[in-house]
Formats: C-alpha cells, structure tokens, sequence
C-alpha cells in the first residue's frame, strides 16, 4: 500500500489559504517527502502524519518556495526524537545548499545522507521505494521524481514442487528468506511466479513540459504535476518562466496514459483553479485540481 | 503615531494555530519587523500591512525559530517591487547567517544593508525610529530592543519672539528647517520648548529576566515580552532553557513600569496561555496574553 498526500498546491509564496506545493508517501513505516517550502511543516502537523517517520526528502530543485521549510522542519523531526538517518536527494549542489540553510539549524540528534543527481536520469532504491529522478526543463536544474511500489510474483506451487524445495521452507522462502540445508541454496526467486504489477505515482514541478516527462510517468497510477497558469492564452508567460498551463499538464497525462492527474503548484494570481478545470478535462478528462491536503491510498489490484 | 502589532505569538515551531513569534512597527510609512519565522509572511498578509514599506529586520538571535522565514520574505519583498535599500540589524554574525539562508534567494531587486551588533548596548537612528538594542541573557548572543519615536517640543512663541525671529520662518523652523537670512543662523532648536513625551515600546525575547530589561524598557507605553511557560513550576525549565514564565516577565514589567505587558512566545505545549493570565495579573494586573496579530496604536499624549 501507498499513501499520497498532496501537502500543499501553491508556487511561489506561502499564502494564507494556500500551502507551497510538496507531497508526503507513506509506505510500510516509512515517510517520503518531495519538496519542503515555507510552512510545509504545518501543513503536515495539520495531516498528522508522522514527522519522526520521515526517512527521506527528495527535492526537486532549489528555488526557496521548494526548500526554504528545511531547517525549521529538521529541528521540529528533531524534536520527535528522531535518531536514524535522514537521506536527503537532490540536485548536485544539494550538500553546498543545505549547509547554508543549517546556518540557522547546526545541530540535530540525527545524521543527514545525501545523494546528489547528476545525471540526465538515476534510479535509487531505498526503504521500500524504487525512486527514478529525471531531469525536467525549468530555469535552475530540476528533477522529477517516480516512486514505484514493486510487487512481487505469486507463491508458485507447482514450480516449488517441482524443484523438489521442502515444504517446510515455502513460507520462509515467499517471505525473502535465503536457505540452506544439505548442500543445496534455496531462494526466493525459486518460488515466485512473474512479478505483478506494483504501485507507481509521478511528480513533476517546476518545468516546462517536455516529452521526457510522459516517457517517465508512462503508466502511472497517480501523476501530480504543476500548472502554474490555467488560462491557456497564459502559455507565454507558461514559456518565459518555465512552468505550465493546465492544458499543456493535461497533454503529458494523456500521452502517459496515467491513472489520473492531479494539478497543483497553482500561480499565486490563480485565486480559483477550478475555473480552468474543464480546460484540462477537454484534454484528459481524469484531471483533479489538487487541493491542500488530498490524500489517497494506493493498494495492489486484487489477482 | 506608531502602530504595532504582534504578528504571532509562538516559540519553538510554527502550529496550525499559531505563528512563530514576530512584531511589526509602522511610523510615517516606515514598516519595521523583529524576527522573521517560518511563517511570518503569511501572518502579515493576513494583517494587510505593506510588504514593500519594510525599512528595517530587526534580529532577536538566530534560531531557527526566529529566521527561518527570511529568504521567502525578501523574495516576497521582492515581488513587491522594492528598489530601495533594506537594512537589517542583529547580533554579530548576521551577514554570515543571511549569505547562507541566502543560497535559495541569491537574486533580490533590492540591497541589503547591515548593522551587527557587537556591545552591550547600541543605539540606532533609523527612519524616525529610535532604537535601542541591548544584550539579554539567551543560550546564543541575543538581543532586546526598545523603539522611540521621539517628539519635538511644543513651538514657543515667547522664546521666538524674544530671540526677534521674523515671523515668516516660525513655521519653517518648526518644521526642522535651519533658515539664513541677513548673516544669521535660525536652527529649529531657537524655536522650540523641551521634547515632549514620545511613544516608547519594548521588545524581549528569548531570555532570562535580567534586570538590564526592567532598565531598558523603563516607563515603556508597551512592553512585549516572552513568556514560554506559564506555570509558575516550570521556573526550572525556564532556568534551563533560558526563558521566562509569566510571573518572570510580570514582574520585569512592573519593575519598568510599563503601560502594558503583552506576552507572547508560548511554549507549543501551552496550548492555552489564559489559564495562567491571572497568575502574571498578581505580579503586574496590566498584562495581557499575546494573541496572533493583535494590533495597537499609540499617539502622542494630548497637551
């Protein structure tokens, strides 16, 4: 199972009825967050999920709308007696960046880990998460990300029988267990059928929305991404900044062939997004104007 | 005429109901801010007080709590259109804690200017505003501040007329201008009475309730002050961390004899700071619990 929780849907600045755009997973103990713009940490308290539980921060680039919530969010994990690691990923630059944020933050009772992007793509698997960061189009190198959920095959009876594994093992076996007994190693791979389809979910702010993208988010369950403007005639001001209109998002979404697509990192100017909505829904009628807080849980289709 | 208001109220971290501790002063089209949380920007739009007319930030000390906020603010600030220079005041390594928060807001329309502070006690003349920073008695260097706004002497028309000015320049000189005619200086000061009484406001947090305070915010309209901890009990955690309870701050501002206490950066377990009003009220009964924006204004005393 996967929760989602989109944190907040505002670019830009922090307003009063509107978060910063960032989006928390939950998955088998353990918090991901992308993103962590000003205020992200109350918006979080307001969720309630776990702050000691966050295990990793992705984050998509280094304008301050996406980072600037850092150091007051560290010290209140801090505060949750939070002792394990934290693994922080970014683009390159990210340990230069946050050691100027932790100016104002120089000790926690936890280690931070970092892994810096270079490349044009890289898959990291941690804590249950298969990531894939990828890098998108905006002003300042940026990243999207995919999280994937694998799931794997089914215990396969007539396989294991037919490999001669002792009954008593099977269970141990399905679980992940290596095993070995009288000279003979058996492992988990020896009991499963193909892998099943898992759980996948794609992110993407701040950028223009390039084919990349969709060969990225190909087949996702969920697809949040940014759209800044949702008059479409606003694909000028979309180009100069590097960012999107609803119209163009919902153009990635339909070439992904995703679940479904929810929009956010609304221009500060863009008082209703839902006025646009239809715009988007022409385009890919499975579209959502995200909203503060919108969380969805993600289970593995029955067989 | 200085307007004040308390932008929030709380320490430590910023809740869902209630922002990080901060004050904004308005005089003469001159906005100026102490601390600046994660936060603060948003409590201040909800309070619709310009962003563009910040003149001055004034620094307490540099925990996180207190200035996190700052690199969105000045972006803010910066989409304001501001072009004038903004000075900011604080403790001694402010340029350094602001180049590092500044890695995620390395472009602003706007110079920045510095004052660190390095004695014991300063005073700054700044925009009509008179400041006095004087060190208090916190885990890292940190600061309380009073603002002045002076006010001049009442004309004097004796004391004109006996110092044969011509009548043409009495209002001229009233106003501030030093006027020469016919081989002789007339200075403002020819024309005026003694200085009246003016509008006097303290500032304190973090500290220990030193007596230094009681001195510097002596006769003070309005003292703002912490009080993390209500009950009178947690005098102990008070020590430990250097803060003050009610009872600590009551009894600063009765030994000032101040017009009125506000308190203010309640610990995030004093869910509830009325339940220990009366306990400050014993010490001192002109104290009132800081709510988020609370707002006053004060005039200069009818002749």
């Amino acid at each position: 199972m996967l929760d989602i929780c989109l944190l907040g849907t505002g670019g830009m600045m922090p307003l009063p009825y509107r978060w910063l755009t960032a989006m928390m997973a939950r998955h088998n103990g353990s918090n991901l967050l992308i993103d962590c713009g000003e205020g992200t940490q109350i918006t979080m308290k307001l969720q309630g999920w776990s702050f000691k539980a966050i295990d990793i921060i992705c984050f998509t680039h280094y304008h301050a709308d996406h980072i600037s919530g850092l150091p007051g969010l560290l010290l209140t994990i801090g505060n949750s007696n939070r002792e394990e690691p934290l693994t922080l990923i970014g683009p390159k630059g990210l340990k230069k960046v946050v050691s100027g944020l932790r100016s104002i933050a120089p000790e926690l009772p936890f280690p931070l880990e970092f892994i810096e992007l270079s490349e044009k793509q890289e898959r990291i698997s941690i804590k249950g998460y298969q990531l894939e960061a990828f890098r998108v189009d905006h002003k300042i190198a940026c990243y999207g990300y995919t999280i994937q959920i694998d799931r794997q095959g089914k215990f396969d009876v007539e396989r294991a029988k037919a490999q001669g594994i002792p009954m008593p093992f099977w269970s141990r076996l399905q679980k992940g267990e290596t095993i070995e007994a009288d000279g003979t190693v058996y492992t988990t791979e020896m009991v499963l059928g193909p892998p099943r389809k898992g759980i996948k979910v794609g992110y993407c702010t701040d950028t223009r929305p390039i084919p990349a993208i969709a060969d990225h988010v190909q087949g996702a369950d969920l697809f949040i991404c940014e759209g800044m403007y949702g008059e479409p005639l606003e694909e000028t001001n979309a180009k100069e900044y590097k960012h999107m209109t609803f119209q163009e998002a919902a153009s990635l979404a339909k070439k992904a062939e995703v679940g479904e697509l929810w929009l956010t990192h609304f221009s500060p100017s863009l008082v209703y997004p839902k006025e646009f909505l239809d715009v988007a829904r022409k385009v890919f009628p499975r579209t959502v104007i995200g909203k503060d807080r919108m969380t969805k849980s993600f289970h593995f289709e029955e067989d």
